[in-house]
């Protein structure tokens, strides 16, 4: 791949698509140092719409058959942005083509199919990277460096919560994100798992155990077809343990009235504490210290010593959500550089899908403790 | 008592007799409609420091000895504010001897305890109160009317904290609050009542089943004769479930570094969502309705039309924690009069026992669900 | 008056004369080392409404008539709690009587009054000590310690606002502090005189020139005898110059719809800033330093080595407007006891109105800058 | 321009350069209505630094020569984004070329340049637009139809603001910046500008009249030569009448330490209120109504029905600073499309500028108010 610039091919043209598609398009103005890449392929099952898309979105070619993509000489890069059931299929076939992969997270919607990819990914050539794009939010990048420091001391307990409020009206119609069968998981895989990912990411360790609760506020909704089941949790509860034992309480929600995509992130150790909203995603709070000008000090995350921010534009210029994407897509390619590591990894991926499962476990067994296997 | 002031006493002088008998001190010029009081007799078994602290505070007499003071004739009013584990032997004498009891939260460090004083209250011919003061925080009484009028629909979930950080430091040395056999419970017991309290009187329905989880990270502390154990908890958390479903997130902590009195409540219903955090004490968070302009509406609660506020001074006009002490006494001092119903009442008191227990139940048997029995 | 407690008169009963009355009726109880006193007899022109508020207020007596008060051998201070245009007369025959003299701001409506005032108290042998009692909000005597340490390097600029809205309404009827002979001026006497003498306090010198503007947005409003000109402004606005040349801009608004009673200061230096919003009395934003974590901390002012708070509550339990009343005069009596300088002074309250004065001139003078004989 | 796309080219590549180059790669992806465009050629001085940024940035070619480049057949648009002293000569040459212009703010340094462009632009067949991007804030934009809306009444006073600390340290260096001759102005033209321009495009009146006052605290920094002298503002105040008689305050600054980017707006009408904070973009705060729930609400202004943002993500995807030039772009490129009005336009920009000249001139005339000639 000396010379030229990286093929790359996203699967799945919908909302990460357009937010992948976003980050491959952009990743070369703001990350110079990043190999070059080439937009060659979008690939969709519907060949008008992903034709448009790709138009629209950058890429020289649209394409309907994966398959094929995946095998392509000139794609080097393989981005999958399908529903969470399909990421296996077509990960594993573009490992098994020797490609570079990036898979949107979850890794996959069981544990089961994590461990097949774990061990495709360990025995590939290429680099395998997982997509929780908020590890590239600055002031989440930020935060785990203030903890690596010791600026908070040892942590002792994290508060996680992950609300959204989309399912409030009891109006609300049924979609495939409230059947267990496409969507795998409601509220606790499709929130929790950020949530979970933070937290093993700033701590830098695995959870252990897990104790939760699960809850279906609206049982049914109206569907194409009538009253349908609705099948996945709207709402969950967990206590999770990590190795060290820190003890961190999880809350998720998509009936939270009022909370728009408010991933909530706190954390208290035995010298100073870090909270950290999605809602005001340029922020971080930092309490440290003691004395009579002791007190959580907001900082705007825009500065050049921030992580990311060089980058991007000058002090007090904040970024967005997508903006995430492009930083994480930098990382991806300059590992591919490199040959050094990635991070998420497959490891990470399965390392949050066995929590939300023991979670999953612990609620069936009325929330006894489980062992998350990590 | 047709034509005398009410004569007080107030058992226990140090923080709780503090702010109780800045209350009795002052109700008469802020609630003129409440009956009139003499501020009697503060009680406490340091002479010479009771003797100080009942002139400091406005009593005409100190005394030594409880027993003597809650059967005077010249007494109708006995306000208990003793360490818990001694709240329930004053105030059964005080009721025995047929006086008004204000007793200070919690009702009695255990089930049994607070049971007999249900029962005591029930027989006796007084008022019984019990001093939960937040329940006369203006923002936090707005909150009860809009749920009650179903500004924010049906409450589904609840999200409840209460953090504080004096414990954060591993050299804060031991206290008798770290004693069982002294505070009865830790973080628990001395926050979580009251975020339980609050939950129950907010939707007006009891808890009747719990889960919970509690911890201990400073397992010894160094005391007077060197290092001594810490036998209560430093953080619990818990899931409750009401008659009607309500599931609420509890989270308690003495460690929580940064967080000095930050009791949280959050509601979440079919229609809204309601916010408080009593480091703003003077604010309420209301979001309703949908459309380009829904949002968070922060409602500084110092309007006339608010509840307690016209007491007290004009808009704008903010109060602080000690003012609701002062509602709560007159709140009482009107029951008196009419002989109407107090609140909370000892049956509260006991259903918040109930809670907690049933959350400490719960936590030695792995986390399964408990009934509380309310 | 070696061993008796000083004996008070309050003149004024509405407003004012309540919260100053909650002061003298607490303040033994938080400040113990303070002489105590006792609350003799309240003043007003009503004969039962001033002895119905003397009851109330905890007042031994009531009179209608401050003359013969001010002279009385048992009053050893007059507070002046009277409308502004009144302060003058009253405040001067307390010292002529050779009394102890606590005025509430404005110290008078007029600079000429004010002279007489200043040169009366430096020729009397009592404390005289007005009313500013902002001063005593606990977070802005740290930020006053904070400027004083260099903590945000000299100041340059500065931004002080205070933003009500009760006017905000076009069928608010017309008051008496909407006539310019009653009440000397609207917004900028009323809410400006705050903010001024904030600034000079805080900074520790005084304004030396002034520009303004004036602006009555409704030039008429319904009174009982029908329509009426409004003779005081609604709003102003001013640029300040200290002696050292910082320049502070100031807002002044009653009718800045949805502003209760937000008094913001702002203060910016060569190695900081310091941000406080009245509304938020017990928090103080300091910014300093440099690098990554550096930002806009939020103080809560609440812990035992902040000003005034040991006097109160624990750390996290805040404080009220009122609270700052009480303090206000347990600095009054300490000062009273040694014979130690009082503040603000009299000095302080003719500076502000001198600064008033000149954004009066400058105003009429087309916004040309004015000195203000500081 | 039938059937091909609408060719580009940018005429500077630093800073705004990188900006709108930002734009114009990523307008077609999220408003395909938009017509399409190539980005043909990125225009610079250092032959090879353009080269760099034009690869870096998408462009198709690189050129010095922006003479050429104005008059090429295949170039349908002009961006110019080269410091504000040079807009007035690519503009004039690209208008004359017929092309579409749009012109990063300021318009031009001086009011007689401004002239000069709106007279060319009004003979001009192409669209021409001025780069005020804050007009682009989804906040700010849904602010403009809540004022048009009548929601918070008849404005009667603005409060406005654009604070940074920059230049804080005294140790900052000297940069061109910083002189009279290459900026025109200071943080007046620089920060003022923006907030003028909210000014008059929030309330769709011009300002009429302008007091002012200007300071610069460090007269003096270090240059590559030793120390030269500051030559324009770090600070200014002004307070502005608009044609309906409003008056707003305006505060900008280069050394309020603490704050990097606070573009504040505050409206206060006869009904209600707006305030926004560009530190926090995706935010609004609107207080309108009365009653015991009126308050301040703070809408994520993230919703499909809110302006602009159904282009981008879901609600709760926050934008940062750069999505507003894309959304000007696009705005831009549809009035090319229909003929339509184009907004800013240099009509704005002139008003804009009268402005700052007035306020400039006031403060020569010892702030004196001076007409601005709009």
């Amino acid at each position: 791949m000396a010379d030229r610039p990286l093929g790359v091919a996203v699967i799945g043209y919908s909302f990460m698509g357009k937010a992948h598609s976003n980050a491959w398009r952009n990743v070369g103005a703001f990350y110079p140092d990043a190999p070059a890449v080439r937009q060659q392929v979008l690939v969709g099952r519907d060949e008008a719409a992903v034709g448009e898309a790709a138009a629209r979105y950058g890429w020289a070619e649209a394409a309907t058959d994966w398959r094929d993509v995946v095998e392509r000489e000139d794609i080097d890069i393989v981005d999958v942005c399908t529903p969470g059931h399909l990421h296996a299929e077509v990960a594993l076939a573009a490992l098994a083509a020797g490609k570079h992969v990036l898979v949107e997270k979850p890794l996959a919607n069981t544990v089961a199919e994590c461990e097949q990819l774990v061990a495709a990914a360990a025995s590939s050539a290429g680099r395998s990277m997982l997509g929780f794009n908020y590890r590239r939010v600055p002031a989440l990048a930020l935060a785990r460096q203030l903890i690596a420091d010791g600026r908070i001391g040892e942590v002792r307990q994290a508060r996680l919560a992950y609300l959204q409020d989309w399912l409030t009206d009891a109006a609300a119609p049924m979609t495939w994100r409230l059947r267990k069968e496409t969507a795998g998981s409601g509220a606790l895989g499709d929130l929790g798992s950020h949530a979970v990912d933070q937290l093993q990411w700033l701590l830098d360790e695995r959870v252990t155990a897990a104790r939760g609760e699960l809850r279906t506020f609206m049982t049914e909704r109206e569907g194409d077809a009538g009253r349908e089941p609705v099948t996945v949790d709207d709402a969950a509860w967990a206590t999770l343990h990590t190795r060290s034992e820190v003890v961190a309480s999880l809350e998720v929600s998509r009936v939270a009235a009022g909370r728009k995509n408010a991933l909530s992130v706190e954390l208290y150790g035995t010298a100073g504490s870090i909270r950290f909203d999605l809602e005001r995603l340029n922020e971080l709070v930092l309490t440290e210290g003691t004395g009579p000008t002791a007190g959580a000090t907001q900082v705007l995350v825009t500065e050049d010593d921030h992580p990311y921010v060089e980058a991007w534009w000058p002090p007090g210029h904040t970024l967005g959500w997508d903006h995430t994407f492009t930083s994480q897509t930098a990382d991806l390619l300059r590992a591919i550089r490199t040959g050094g590591e990635v991070a998420p990894t497959f490891e990470d991926g399965l390392a949050v899908q066995r929590v939300l499962a023991a979670i999953e476990t612990s609620n069936e067994r009325g929330g006894a403790p489980v062992d998350t296997g990590n």
